[in-house]
């Protein structure tokens, strides 16, 4: 079965120009089968701002009323989407920018309003992502790279999790790709002291991972990215690895399987 | 043969909601191979100015500065083409937009400094279009929707005339596909009277049009317009027709051969 890595990157390769420019100059590098999904970073709160619309934030999420969205579509499909994929190309890697709506490659449903309403906000499904599409643009020597972005199907475009959109295309490709999901942040790995980017653990399964919880070393933000990451393998993604965005082609960061 | 239309819609139809539905809805109906070129409307002047960003004209002719390209970028290929996309696909239209940046299918030069610096304004050649990768994704089943928006190969994104996208886009698929190459706008054809809405000529080669110039039937902006049409003709393109965005599936427009 041939290989495909999908990478995930967010906010802070995307600020750091020159961090991105060697992230996409790295990437271009990657033999066979690749996928790049990117965040969005501080731009579009920037834009808000210059607008006069003020951002708005529920615990660390996005409120997508309908001028955040408009912002939000102008700024990742737009603005973030077709920089990189110019960059790509300048780095002879034939990327092609898509949201979830192009090809109705990634179909979303408005987040139900519970406690809080998160307006446009795009939850997938097992069945979200499309991808006999995905498939063919990869076989026809394309580079994929995803923005945040996807639609309902009616007409609705819709602000979705970067690290969701990724999870999903791993585990809907799986079974045309053995698929590696990699998700690249601002630390070399998963670390045994969040102080020492050195102190990188290796390998971690399911069971290490509980372990690790129960005795703190794996806190805070970590936790729901590594239980994305295990949802994925458990979903059946061969691995997922977590490093950071300079060592993208380098054998350091952690392997969860 | 087989047969393909290349429909150009402008600001007109943009910054109409109602019309810009009910084109898209049309759209959706034609049969057989399609693309779709859109211009940019008004909304990038709403933008900039919501941003503090003074908008540039010369001559009618926007100048592109580094804030504009940004905006403008943001603007047509992300908000406006992924508007588009996603109400194509309400209508069962399995569109997939692009920039020219997205699988290095249109490659512009940044206009020359003459008398005016146009900024980041993209020129196309006769061999800025890459056919191949438009044709395959048309066979496959897609609907191509391309914003004014290119890129020079080096990182560059360029802002460029949608008139002269859809031009290029037409004589360059010319070897795949007998091509028609459809020009919207806010009149129902070429008129013998500007003010009378009915007075169409529904026919008319380049001898016609040179008569119709010289007698001041044909004047100001549609002179340009005839003549980016006449050389597509000239190009290889089989024929070129004027009509209004509301009757794109009505026989009712200027055919120009």
């Amino acid at each position: 079965m041939k290989s495909l890595k999908i990478i995930k990157i967010g906010g802070n390769v995307i600020d750091n120009p020159e961090m991105l420019n060697q992230f996409l100059r790295d990437f271009g590098q990657i033999e066979g089968y690749k996928i790049l999904v990117h965040g969005g970073g501080k731009k579009a709160s920037k834009v808000l701002s210059a607008m006069g619309i003020e951002p708005k934030m529920v615990g660390g999420r996005r409120i997508t009323d309908e001028n955040t969205l408009e912002v939000v579509t102008m700024v990742y499909a737009g603005l973030i989407n077709k920089q990189i994929v110019a960059n790509l190309q300048e780095f002879k890697c034939n990327a092609i920018g898509l949201s979830g709506a192009d090809g109705n490659t990634i179909l979303a449903t408005k987040r139900p309003v519970r406690d809080i309403d998160y307006g446009y906000a795009g939850d997938l499904s097992a069945n979200s992502v499309n991808p006999d599409l995905i498939e063919s643009l990869l076989q026809s020597g394309l580079i994929p790279v995803f923005c945040a972005i996807t639609h309902n199907g009616a007409g609705q475009l819709l602000n979705t999790n970067a690290d969701t959109i990724a999870n999903e295309l791993a585990k809907s490709l799986k079974s045309y790709f053995e698929t590696t999901l990699i998700y690249c942040f601002e630390k070399n790995g998963v670390l045994l002291n969040p102080d020492d980017d050195n102190s990188i653990i290796p390998e971690i399964n399911f069971s290490d991972f509980q372990q690790y919880k129960s005795q703190k070393i794996i806190t805070d933000g970590m936790i729901p990215k590594m239980e994305n990451a295990f949802e994925a393998i458990e979903g059946g993604v061969k691995e997922v690895i977590v490093k950071h965005a300079r060592n993208i082609n380098k054998n350091f960061g952690t392997r969860l399987y």
